[in-house]
Parts: structure tokens; sequence; C-alpha cells
């Protein structure tokens, strides 16, 4: 083809961080890199330009310093090592049928102008309802979607009796959560945790939760106290996106035979575990038998298609909702990759984080 | 009869404590009185000595300060009320057909000489096998030996291909958890942690253990991490008794889908919540996907006699072992019952710790 590209730039790990990481200084997380491309593919394999890149918390722990390989769900990234992350590209170039110049296509490449990969690890982003941009196969109907619904169908086992607590609930699994819970399974009280008033308004009035408590509101202990007071109130299934202080609240306001799905610690990431945050209220877990399970998606990585299709049919018939602050696009040039990412952590943003790619 | 007593002594609550309950001064945690006893019996009622008391941590729970008491498992113990707990006693008048005098029985009777309740609360102590002591009804054919069971076969389900490790694997619980992991389902690899090499000489050459490990040496957690090192040794099932900074250090050794039971927190039971020990290990719950679950032996007490007839079995066949050192018996007068209890906290009893009264 014409416009081949003979190089393309990444960011790559420069050092694994401790604390927050670094954007720039001598404590640089990530450092950019120039490396020549392939003038030519082999069979069955696609030559990708990125479009929209996915913003997770996981490759915080892909580069947690002093973690031990073996301790991690996924392949650690090192010292020189391209950041990984899920993104929706243009196919350039195919040497595999399934594939032609112009398919737009999932695929875990990360952050890079161009990728390389072989077709068996690409999937074709098919069309979404509702004109929806493909963006969204990064997070509704992507890998946030699938990890809702694992945490609330497979892990938690919610039903409709139950009493369902959401952290994280603007973020982009919590808002697919605490739809799923209320709009989906049709729990019987649904509250939210999220970190502003107007984050919570969302929840409620577009997400379906009952009731949804603003973390940095002064009365956040109380509010939930009484959001979670009494017998027909206690929590039967913490949906845990955030660990920390909120786990430990939540802890003591679990009912008799509680579940707590384990899905992320993003008040815990970037701290060595010596400073962690330590989750005290253990006396409950015992009187209470409540039962806390972590999870990760890579679990139930075979049954992505059926949770897809499930979501797809359910904003279809318009049970599960995806509006304008399902998702928030950041327009970023190939520098401002890493900075956009480090949004994740600001606590800003509402539902999907997705880096828009413009070179 | 000619010996009816016509008053008896009991220690009471004087104060709930936040910290190591204490036997005298200002802040005394129990109190002595004496009642007086009805001169006759309603129908249905036995009048009971009491002979054996079960030592167990569950009263410190009990008597938590601040603890809101729906969040308990059983009924709270506040000022005034007598301590609870198992006895064995023996019959000294009955107007029930169950029972007649000279007749052994357990219950849940208390600190207390004597005691007067409903025949239905009230279970015959049969004669066990190899002539033990009726007092084991108390510990390895009773509520220690049901909470073993439970916690490996209905919680964790311990099957033999699993890693296994038991905290506090010379105590009352722990001790008949070992044997259960090793002789009777045939867990693989079974490692016992307990507070001296003696108790650990115990655990391993008459329990079964293939590993037993001294939190006290300085080598501890090297010990530990060498004992669970590599993908053949991770650890399955972990049966936590003690909680705090062995179970935050067991979480960092769990296999993928390792499962941990919940049982106990001797090690976090005399700290009010805000000074517990703080639990950080939660990256590993996540990326490790473990399950850990809370139980309280009351779930199960409908099975008690399949487990007491599955354990009386097993003895008599030889497949699980009671020897001098599953019990420890302390002989007592009345005042100093509180006394002998507080050693469950002190780390030098061997297995179950039963007072032996004699007024």
């Amino acid at each position: 083809m014409s416009g081949w590209p003979t190089s393309t730039r990444q960011w790559r790990v420069a050092q694994r961080p401790t604390h927050l990481p670094q954007l720039t200084g001598p404590d640089a997380t990530f450092e950019m890199a120039t490396v020549p491309l392939p003038s030519t593919l082999h069979p069955e394999q696609v030559l990708l330009k990125t479009l929209f890149l996915s913003n997770d918390p996981a490759p915080r722990g892909w580069i947690y310093k002093d973690l031990e390989p073996e301790r991690l769900y996924a392949t650690a990234l090192n010292q020189g090592d391209l950041v990984r992350a899920r993104t929706v590209s243009e196919v350039l170039e195919s040497t595999s049928a399934a594939f032609k110049p112009g398919d737009l296509v999932v695929s875990m490449t990360g952050w890079t102008d161009f990728f390389i990969v072989s077709s068996k690890d690409v999937q074709l982003a098919k069309p979404l309802p509702r004109g929806l941009s493909p963006s969204h196969h990064l997070g509704f109907f992507g890998v946030s979607g699938l990890t809702a619904w694992q945490g609330l169908v497979v892990v938690a086992q919610a039903k409709p009796s139950d009493v369902v607590v959401i952290s994280s609930a603007a973020g982009a699994i919590g808002s697919i959560a605490v739809q799923f819970a209320k709009r989906y399974i049709g729990c019987k009280y649904v509250v939210g945790i999220a970190g502003s008033a107007e984050k919570c308004e969302w929840v409620v009035s577009k997400l379906g939760a009952d009731a949804c408590l603003n973390y940095n509101d002064p009365n956040f202990v109380a509010d939930l106290k009484q959001a979670t007071q009494g017998p027909e109130r206690a929590v039967d299934v913490y949906f845990d996106n955030v660990g920390g202080s909120t786990l430990d609240l939540l802890l003591t306001r679990m009912a008799r035979h509680g579940r707590v799905a384990v899905c992320g610690l993003i008040s815990m990431y970037n701290q060595p575990k010596t400073e962690a945050y330590g989750v005290k209220s253990w006396f409950d877990v015992v009187s209470m038998r409540i039962k806390l399970e972590g999870f990760v998606v890579y679990d139930v990585w075979n049954r992505r298609s059926e949770a897809a299709d499930l979501l797809i049919k359910a904003v279809e018939d318009g049970t599960l909702v995806v509006d304008e602050q399902q998702e928030t696009v950041r327009v970023a040039s190939f520098e401002e990759i890493p900075k956009v990412w480090l949004e994740i952590f600001g606590r800003s943003v509402s539902g999907k984080l997705v880096t828009k790619f413009v070179g």
C-alpha cells in the first residue's frame, strides 16, 4: 500500500512505580520510543492503526513495583515493555481472509501508533445499536460490561430480593453494574456510591439506582448507615470497585451471609502494600458470615460473546441505557496518552474513559 | 432430695471490655453474685450441677464493647448477665422422663454452680470411645469438632488435591482440623502454624501434619514462604483461626482460586476495632481470585449429631486420634473460673481448655 508506515511510536515502561505513576522527571513511569515496522506481513496477520484506547486501572497492577509475577493474573509489564491496552483499530493491511483494509477491530495492542498482530487475537468490531460509537466496544459492550455482568451474575449471584451497594457507581464498570442490578435483575434496593452530587444525580435518574451517596460529602458515613439501616436494608451484595475504607465500612453494613464481589481496589493501587489501608472489620466477616470473593474478567473470557450479545439486546430493547455520560472521550495526541490514562485515578471521569487518538 | 441447693453462685458481666478482659480492679470485667434457686422444678425441667466448663473465645465477642447487638450471631451479654458457656453437668433432679438424677448432660448453662433449665435444651452425654472423659463432649466431640468439620468440609470443601494451612494448629479447633485435613480427607500437604516448637512437634507427629511452623520463631515468615513455595505448594485452603498479620501473610501465599475459611480472630478480639490490625493484601484477593468466608458453628447446628457420630466412629477405628494433648484440664474453684478462661488468650494451652470445676 502507498501509506505503509515504516516505524511506529510506542509508550514503554521506564520504571515500575511504588506510588502514583509519574509523567515526568527522574521517576517517570513511561518513556517514548520509535521502532521500525516490518515491511510485509506473515500469513494470518493484520497491520492495525490505533483509533481508540481503553483506559483502565489494570495496567497499574501489571507495573506494580515488587510484585512477584506469579501473583498476577496477566503477564507483568517490565522495563522496556510496550504498555498494553485494549484498542479499537482500523485494519490497514491483512493477510487473513477474515479481515480487510478498512475493518474496525478490537484487540489488545497498546500505546502505539501501529501494531502488527495475529488475526486470531483480533475481533471484528460489529456495528452497535442506536448508532453508538465503536469506542463503546472498549466499555459498555466490552471488558467493562463483561466485568459488571461477571461480578453481579456469576460471582455475587444477585437476585431480585437482594439489597445491592455498588461503589464507583458512575465509573466504567459500576455504572453498568447499577443498571444490571436494578434494570436487568430487578434487585429490590440498589445504592450507588460516587464522588459528586452530579454523578449521583446521573446514577439515580438515568441508571436507575434507588439512592446514590457522595463519598466526598461530610455526612457520607452517616448517610450510608441511614440508607442501609434495619433488616430490610442490610446489604446482601456489595460490588466493590474501590477497597480501602469504603470496603471496611460496608463490611459493617452487610446482611447475614452477605456477599462481596471484590472487583477492584482503585483506592489502594497507588501505594506500596506496607502503606496500604488495612481492613479491620473482620469481626463482622465472621459474625455475619460474609463471603468475599476476588474476581478477574479473564475467568469468564470465553463468555464475552454471550455477555456482549446480552448487552446489545438489552440496549436495543431499552432495558439498559448508554447515554453521553456512559463514556468520557478525550481527544489526545500520542504524547498525551499517559496523561489521559492517569485521569482514572483522579475521580473526575464519568463512565468509561476512552482516548480518541489523533496521532 | 436431701442436698437441694437453696442458692447458686454465678459469674456475671460487670462491664463490657474494650481491651483484654480484667480480673480485678475498677475495670474488672466480671463480678460474682449469689442468687436464690427455686425449691421446685416446673414440668420438663432439670436441675444441673456443673462438672466441666468449656473455655472458648466466643464469649469475648458476646461482651464486645460498642458492638451493635444485631451484628452478633448470638445474644449479646450485657451488664448483669450470667456468663454463658457450654458445660458438662450432672442431673440432680428432673421432671423430664428423658433424664434421671446421676445422668451426665451437655448444655449451655454458664459460670454457675447450679442451673435449672428446660429438658429440651439439654443433651445426654453418651459414653465416649476408648474410655475418654465426658469433658471431651465440650471439645473433640462437641463444638470444637463440629466447627473443624464445618470449616474444612462445608465451607472450604477441602479435597485430597489441596494444600491446606491451619493456624492455631495445636488449639481446640485447629488440632482437629489438622487431623481432618490429613487423616480424614487425605489432603496432599497440610501445614500447621502453632506457637512453640513443642506444639509443632505434636501437630506433626501425632496429628499428622506434613509440616508445622512456629510463629514465635524469628524465621517464621521465611519458613512459611519456603513451605508454600512454587505451584505445587501454593495454598488452596487456609483455615484461619487467628486473623491479623498471619491472615495478611497467608493471602500472599494462596493459590489461584484459593479459599479462606475465616473461623476465628484470636489475635484481634482484645482490641477495639479502631486499633485492630488492618489486612492489606487485597491486591492478592483480586489477582488470585481468593474467596474468603466467615462462618459460625450455629449454621450447622442441626448437623451436630451427624458430625459427632462421624468423629466417634473415626476415633473408634483409629482414623482420628484423641490423646492427652488434645485437652488441657484445669482444676479450678468457683473463684478461679474467669482466670482459667483468660488462658485461651495466653497461647500456652494445648488442645481444648476445659475447667474441671471443684466448687
